[in-house]
């Protein structure tokens, strides 16, 4: 089989985590029933983004790998015979936690984890008080119908992450996020984001010759005293291996957006761009440094 | 000094390798009168794009640094009080030729060498005969007003390059470029090249915090038997650290464009979207292989 359909679920999340619960585990069976083989959920998509403020009773909403949700999750992804890509807030011991995901197999089982390798600390989003950053590496899993690679929202700035999954054989990369704008911003600035968002993600997919999927989280949510709120811009998309947009969210509703990922087009992209065939392995040791100072030039 | 300006000259390239020249010093002088602090030509721009066969007497082409075309553009420099970027077809020794670009400064010296690291191959496109590899490594120059960056054309779709220079410090990075369409292909299928083109070096402006400039040359060019011929796309552009495009050319005529280049814009951006602090440094190791083969995930 040389395509497949998987599926974005754009949701907003609610105050209640067991509604949150329901109402994912219903978009799977809707997005199950439209025929995809692949379905994707917004990172730490059962519980508001509490990364708004900093506040330790909040480690409560973590769970271990297998866990409740996770089972609950192996169960769904059985009865309908699908893969799940699952974001979730780990706790992998006292004092160790993640932003993770698990990949969960259509025989109900947890296929691969992932913890958030690179962790953002901004305003707003206060996830190196939260999360310790991810061990894992950047992963690449075999589903049958095409390797994937699992990437979580931070990450998508970094085109290191997504080379190294695409070297492991990624044919898609998920990017399950959370993403927006603060309330204080003017609107030329929001736009500037979001184009910035999109057009960095979309130069994976050209660089690499992959599929990219970003599956963002919608709508405002305040926690936190003082947190001031985050509205978060929805527009999840997925991208072919040119890095053209074949299926697009709105900026503003839940809904669940799906796409035909083609291998034969993969398989001709790369045939035309060879990006992969020159790249100069000889010369990238210095990737590994943090800065480089007082280099000379030639 | 925290801002400056750049000029790209776009230019249509004829037989005649004296008119070229004469264009091109012309072309300086203009951009200087402009204000310009730093002039970039596009790749190679002395001659008709000869790589779109293979030809050992195309090897007559080629010159020494410094000689004669390096000489003239030095005293332009020194003349005008300006930094040039000036691409040419290198003659390094018998069977040892490079595609290369050096940087001159306004006393008219050269301050820097940049041998193209990555070598194309395509139908067209004949590099890998007419270049060996640079083996320069991605560098970043000193030019007073701001350290840049300097890469060729297939270099472009390498966010590997871009991040190697930029840690090195470029706060602009300049791509002299050769890109252009067969003339078989349809418009569906130029319009997405072009937009790749686009995106991939504005998400290197955008994941490295930089300002990035790509100077192309236009018009349509046929040499050697049965090439086909190549419509050479235009589009030089300058992109801010966001990605947003700030300077653009058309994809049909001769012009300069001027761009002003911020570093307080390039501060800001940073301070907001401080992507290289968050940098897995320690993960990044595989960046160095050509595949990896059977990764079986976590």
């Amino acid at each position: 089989m040389s395509s497949l359909k998987i599926a974005l679920v754009q949701t907003q999340a609610h105050e209640d985590r067991k509604e949150n619960l329901k109402k994912a585990i219903l978009n799977v069976e809707k997005a199950s029933a439209l025929g995809a083989n692949i379905i994707c959920l917004p990172e730490l998509f059962l519980t508001r983004y509490f990364c708004q403020s900093e506040d330790t009773t909040c480690f409560d909403l973590a769970e271990p790998i297998p866990g409740p949700a996770t089972n609950r999750f192996c169960g769904e992804a059985k009865k309908r015979g699908v893969f799940i890509v699952c974001p979730l807030f780990e706790k992998r011991a006292s004092g160790v936690y993640h932003n993770s995901l698990v990949l969960i197999d259509p025989a109900g089982e947890i296929s691969g984890i992932y913890r958030k390798m690179h962790i953002p600390d901004d305003p707003g989003y206060f996830e190196k008080f939260y999360f310790a950053p991810g061990d894992t590496g950047f992963s690449c899993f075999e589903t049958g119908f095409a390797k994937i690679g699992t990437l979580i929202c931070w990450d998508q700035w970094y085109p290191e992450a997504a080379r190294i999954a695409s070297l492991k054989g990624a044919d898609i990369i998920f990017y399950p996020t959370a993403i927006g704008w603060h309330t204080n911003e003017d609107e030329h600035s929001k736009k500037t984001q979001l184009e910035a968002w999109k057009t960095v993600q979309r130069a994976h997919a050209i660089s690499n010759g992959i599929y990219v999927a970003a599956v963002n989280r919608v709508g405002f949510e305040e926690s936190g005293e003082n947190s001031g709120g985050i509205d978060f811009w929805g527009n999840s998309f997925v991208c072919d291996p040119q890095g053209a947009v074949i299926s697009e969210a709105s900026g503003n509703r839940e809904e669940i957006i799906l796409a035909d990922v083609d291998l034969r087009k993969l398989e001709e992209t790369r045939r035309n761009w060879p990006f992969l065939r020159d790249r100069r392995i000889d010369a990238y040791s210095e990737l590994r440094q943090r800065f480089i100072d007082n280099d000379s030039g030639t």
